[in-house]
């Protein structure tokens, strides 16, 4: 399967008794695929992953590749302080059906080198049928991905992609620079899609896709196309809205988006806070200048 | 049980196999306890809590509490992003039989302190009858706890101490001065302990205390006895060791210090890496320097 | 006169006895011009502004505006941590003839958005009909100007333009969206220059440019005829070139970047050393990559 | 003259034209000195050396050492970006008969060791017949010294102290052990006194000491007398009073105190604030709780 375009990082709908909420979700990945998007990705931050105990994770991984049921790729988040619980979510995720991994390190000590390369070529190995998605946020990790380390991993067959979670847009194209075609790169919603598309890139995994599945599609569809005038008139407005979301939790802001939009996924697990009644206010507002309410 | 003295953090000895070995714990806690520490800490940094799941740190602090067999209170290391599960492992601690709680906050996405103060509270009514202690490290942690947030805490009951483990020794004066006599102050590795003892301290807990467990309570004797001289001429050759340790990975760093002195507990879990040849040469040089090897 | 382009950041070349080398100076102003760049940025980072006195500072405004000689824009430096002193260089960069002024602020102590904004406000108002350009650097200053503070700085007739030496390519953005066409945005060398153009960029201000000025020209050349296919083919060796340049101290890096090109523009400052022969080597590799060696 | 025990950082008592108020510095320092002040310390952070010219700098070296007039020891602050610089201003200041130089490194770029090493030596060599102190303060300044750096600076003769502006009072154990009696250790605001006396310190320099000299006279006195007990009753309070201080601007808030005092010394220079009326209640209240009002 190829993976391309928007892929929206999917919230996490729990029950107050810390189930997961399956109708809801699966209710969400079918609307989105109905809107166009290219993939599906349970399990991002916005997904609240550092959240959710294994059994938890377990079960939106399954209803994420039930509700896609093949018709988008599906690329689920593995994230651990162990290669040990790395490799055994690697293995049950791929065993699930679920089409590529999303591959997190976190983090409490620093880890060297060797170490966080170490920690990404074993899940490819656990996986080695499935596509690897290295991801990289330095903002609420305690560490980067350095260059030498993604030339390293990149080497690796069936780690073909890096999603850049940060906001320094020109290491993307040092990434693609560097890696010499062996890498694709997901745009985060830190940065401009429309810039990271034209550097190259081959889309954006990002929770704000969520809420505007059309809106976001039309864009990539213009960077595609090469139309850049079209795709800024586009960009422009949608991140506005971007801007808006980026001041509050992320899950928060997305789960309170998407109950505006008529999907009720409950709250973020506490003791994150849900959306305040000023953020509702303004993430309204967003929506309402974007055309998704 | 009086909480006051040296409290050396636990480290996790593992087999291979991610199993504990209890065996080796049980004879490191009954070596500790023989040569006079105060207390037993499962489950701190030292102790690899982020590289543990539940059932690894069940056993653990059920092997520390059968060790301890009453003869110095066992304070356990409670560490959760969310609520549910920190309540959870709360009530699992103190059932087992723990005497205390150290009640660390674990954070993805940053949290309003009304969020904090309501995680550790949950802690505290979780395990009601156990004496809580709080944990903040801005090192290791995403977010430090707030001198307000501290000080509505301390208000607490069963709150009655805090280990910070910063390295800003004026910040423990601040604390004491604002709580009001209501929460005592644990010093960690990062503080000099005889300027915490001057300033009020309870005592410490660190994880080096597990390699010089008679000189720490010589130190710690010699404070309470406000023999400042005799604190200071012990003081300095143990900070000296403490500095030449702070190079490393803190529990790759102990347990390579506790198998020089008879005490095989494994190697830190991966990808954290074992203490290279250098650290190991420079760790046998500080415990000779100390009398320790 | 129009402010668009490509603007070098000049290299301040100074004599071993603390004096401008005003020849030299002279003669890759007049270089620069002949390739084509659309002005001159005397005293920014790329200047050593934070390493010159207000004499020597003088000095290097007056050769800068008469090597111009009114062919293209000079826009002269002011940094300072008080008003006055900012004010007095404003003053007399704009009494010597330069065209515009990029407003720094340097700080010690952290300063009260009020008190950032009134400073920008002063120098616009001590050289009433002289072009501002607001410069922040979120990397090598102690505080980075906020949107909100933008916003208000944009309402001053003659503030027009914002040059963000961060890495946070997004912000450009923002900035253009909330200044509603009051501010035009120069990139910085930490950009891609092509991916600011696309979002609505005037130019960019960098060191680099001084050694590459035609292929500089050439990509803006292909951006303003929105030709992005060709830009992107000339950017990727100049990105290339940048991150080569990247690792090292700015201004030895290009002084010892035009050293291989003919001119002699002396050292760094002391205690700021030269470019070692390490880095001779990767500046000369990567002047010859892109045809500028 | 032997330097320990208490040395105010002196505020810089400017008019609103930009000239030094030498009157009220001159009162200002025989007060001090009558208070039983054991050092006098211009051009500190406090002073607002980043803010001042070269002649207001000269001018306020002047004052002090006339003030002084060989009662106590003048250590007067130099501070550059530039070697050049620095070693200027440490010949004039010797020349105007100061006892000592406090040695600060400003800096825009990041400068490698050995360049840090040889601007400090280069003011050694400068003012050859004169005590230095090496200054570093991670906060507020670009680097800090490293531990390697230090020890290098203390085989310097004539470098014989270092003050850390810090807040990690474990480092300066790690200085004392490392420097092996070479160089004696001063305080700053953000250590606690009693601490660092205990650890061996030589005293403090600090802005807070010019509005409670006696009450600061007394804590080193009974430090001195190794009667800890009432060193740490004369020191919490202090310590409470320190911690109110530490919300303001450094300069504005003991400039404010001092206007309390009846030493009316100007505001902060621009863009600075002076302190505002929320300040001046809290500072006003603190000073009256240890008696200094």
């Amino acid at each position: 399967m190829s993976f391309h375009g928007v892929f929206p990082y999917l919230v996490s709908p729990m029950r107050g008794d810390g189930s997961v909420d399956a109708a809801m979700l699966g209710r969400l990945c079918g609307h989105l695929i109905e809107a166009g998007v290219h993939g599906l990705t349970p399990l991002g931050s916005t997904g609240e992953f550092a959240y959710l105990d294994r059994a938890q994770r377990r079960r939106i991984v399954e209803v994420a590749v039930q509700a896609a049921a093949g018709r988008v790729p599906v690329v689920a988040g593995v994230a651990a302080t162990t290669v040990a619980e790395a490799v055994a979510q690697a293995r049950d995720w791929a065993a699930i059906g679920a089409d590529g991994i999303l591959a997190i390190l976190e983090a409490y000590f620093p880890i060297a080198e060797d170490g966080v390369v170490g920690y990404f070529e074993a899940i490819a190995r656990a996986a080695p049928d499935r596509t690897v998605v290295l991801y990289t946020n330095p903002q609420f990790q305690r560490s980067d991905l350095s260059l030498p380390a993604i030339v390293r991993l990149s080497r690796v067959k069936n780690i073909r992609f890096i999603k850049d979670a940060g906001t320094n847009t020109g290491r993307l194209l040092s990434i693609l620079n560097a890696a010499e075609g062996r890498l694709g790169v997901f745009a985060a919603s830190a940065h401009v899609p429309a810039t990271v598309m034209l550097l190259g890139g081959a889309g954006w995994m990002a929770g704000p896709a969520c809420v505007v599945p059309r809106q976001s599609v039309a864009l990539y569809d213009a960077c595609v196309a090469r139309d850049w005038d079209r795709a800024m008139a586009l960009q422009r407005p949608l991140w506005a809205m971007n801007q808006a979301f980026a001041k509050w939790n992320l899950a928060a802001c997305i789960k309170g988006a998407l109950r505006l939009q008529g999907f009720d996924c409950g709250a973020p697990l506490p003791p994150q806070a849900p959306l305040p009644d000023a953020g509702i206010a303004e993430v309204r507002a967003a929506l309402v200048a974007v055309g998704a309410l």
